[in-house]
């Protein structure tokens, strides 16, 4: 068994690459961010670290759940009269860093104006990615965490295949997979689950509705679990429900080739551009060029989306303990989309397919009495 | 019946307070400032307002649906190959405003960054929270879906109470609470239910747990429901399952005598502060000034947390047609805590308390065999 995440070697990870940055000093303020260096589950926290300091700077609502959660020494409790730049700034007083870095990706722009305002001893520098470069490559720990949350999401669709019946709504659907995967451990979903009947299946990111299995032979779910620890999977199937129309079977099997030829590919040293690029071509071959317009894939692990993305436009290339999802997908409006999607773990020497529900078009196709 | 928003008066009342906000155009960013002003659902999709044009900016994944839920007739969808700020950017040199506001609370500093780079032709300007004050005076349409979203939380939480057993646990109630709201037509909880027995009560902001309801005499519970159009409601209550202690009591006693004095006091023209002064004095003069850490209230609807905010640093007034929560708490590390939250709408002459769970203290009595 692996053991828990060491909070403060992550810590240490970090700090170690303030130099290169240019920085004395970090305020961590994306939410995962925070999580992944503390272990803190609430929200409304920010981390200000640097070598000789580590302090959460939280309010009342949070102190008790802090103590409970985390290793951290020094936690900055304000209550409602104090506002969070003002916490900062009295931090940044004691601690006195010359460049305090900031994560521009989780500090809004009115964030930022109040900080300097309040802030005038340290200049504030734009710091983008430090924690999320960490968190691209997974532990031990974390990588169990995956496979469970895999785990989950592959019993609770079990559940959802074997009850399966054609006056089954959407919504429906989306509920009794939920009630399963917790049932089986997880906490929830790790995203609103996607479950498109026939034309819902072609909007890439649906909202469960009213539409019953039997209005179309295509029925297209992508979900995943959550783990207590936070960790997440991420999958996608596509059932066949009724006679498919040549159409369908071809923009399956297209797909399927797509996924398998672009998993195929994934292993170190390989520039994630390179693995969208084998799929879009097959597609674009195949003539759905236009019916593909989003990203191949991405990282996953204590968010859904996460660094690194498949994509025409990222520079980013595999290593080893990276876990990505592989999911193209060809919509074709007002009637149908398919998407098959798998979660991939980067290896020493290639990769391993996580999730193993079965993705051949036979192995779609669901009966029911006539 | 109320009839549906109309998107196209909204998107003119915020132009008209483009003068005085010395822009041009806006940019909108906020994900429920988006849909409150063009229906739209998804996420990823920026607004370009002017009085000559509206632009939504969105991605393939949304194409379909942004042509099924929205009246916008520009629509500028780009592919996994052009980034957002290129998207921007070419409408600002079709369009050529002098000033382009854009939300500060809804731009990253990093975006910022991106945009400023990008578009060299206009300025950009932040310009805060004119979509977010025009929400906090709800229409007729939407007190309809606060009054439904009400309802249905109202016979989730009687479901609730009606089944309560001593050897639930928190998590299994908070899934009981969720299959109701959703049996009444809910799309789901409003937000993550917390549901809290003893010590877990006295946390704020706990996350559901394994904690059963025979291990304290207090169980906490904050649930809302969301109705299909997004609005939601944001109710708590506590239940008394067990022999209460004198202190238990004298504490249910101070938060309900606080609640009901800040509720009496909401009208159009009174400070938001003043309320929650209120409130907090009466928590303070029974002795626990320090166990009332957060704000007394704030608004909501198509969002959980809305402005207008009830807490010592406000400057804000009440208006007829506001909706705000009111929701002392007094948390005693370690033992339990006790929060009451009503639904109020300020109405022309006073206001409306929309929820009608019973809260006197032997309201909260729940009774089982021995």
């Amino acid at each position: 068994m692996a053991t828990g995440p060491d909070y403060s070697a992550r810590r240490s990870r970090l700090t170690r690459s303030f130099k290169s940055a240019g920085v004395d000093a970090l305020l961590v303020t994306g939410l995962a961010n925070v999580r992944y260096l503390t272990g803190f589950t609430g929200d409304s926290t920010w981390l200000y670290l640097s070598k000789s300091a580590t302090v959460l700077i939280s309010d009342t609502r949070y102190e008790t759940q802090i103590a409970n959660e985390c290793d951290i020494v020094d936690v900055d409790i304000r209550d409602a009269r104090k506002p969070m730049k003002v916490a900062v700034s009295e931090i940044v007083k004691k601690a006195k860093p010359k460049r305090l870095g900031f994560e521009p990706a989780h500090v809004t722009f009115g964030q930022h104006a109040d900080l300097s305002e309040e802030i005038t001893a340290a200049e504030l520098v734009p710091t983008g990615g430090l924690t999320e470069r960490l968190r691209e490559v997974k532990d031990k720990w974390e990588l169990q965490q995956i496979r469970d949350a895999v785990h989950m999401a592959e019993r609770g669709i079990a559940v959802v295949r074997s009850g399966l019946t054609l006056d089954q709504t959407e919504q429906e659907i989306r509920y009794i997979l939920e009630a399963a995967m917790r049932s089986f451990g997880a906490t929830g979903p790790g995203f609103e689950p996607i479950v498109g009947v026939g034309p819902t299946a072609a909007l890439p990111h649906a909202h469960a509705g009213d539409l019953s299995v039997s209005e179309s032979p295509i029925l297209l779910i992508d979900w995943g679990a959550e783990t207590k620890s936070g960790y997440r999977s991420d999958l996608t199937r596509v059932f066949v429900t009724g006679k498919p129309s040549k159409q369908m079977e071809k923009v399956y099997n297209t797909v399927q080739e797509a996924q398998q030829a672009a998993i195929a590919a994934i292993k170190p040293g390989v520039k994630c551009v390179d693995v969208d690029t084998i799929a879009r071509n097959i597609i674009a071959d195949a003539g759905f060029g236009k019916r593909f317009g989003h990203g191949l894939g991405h990282g996953f692990g204590l968010e859904i989306h996460e660094s690194v993305r498949m994509s025409p436009l990222t520079d980013q290339v595999f290593e080893p303990g990276m876990v990505v999802t592989v999911e193209p997908g060809i919509y074709l409006p007002g009637k149908f989309g398919v998407r098959i999607e798998d979660d991939i773990l980067v290896t020493r020497d290639g990769h391993e397919v996580l999730s193993s529900v079965p993705r051949e078009f036979d192995d779609a196709i669901v009966e029911f009495l006539a």
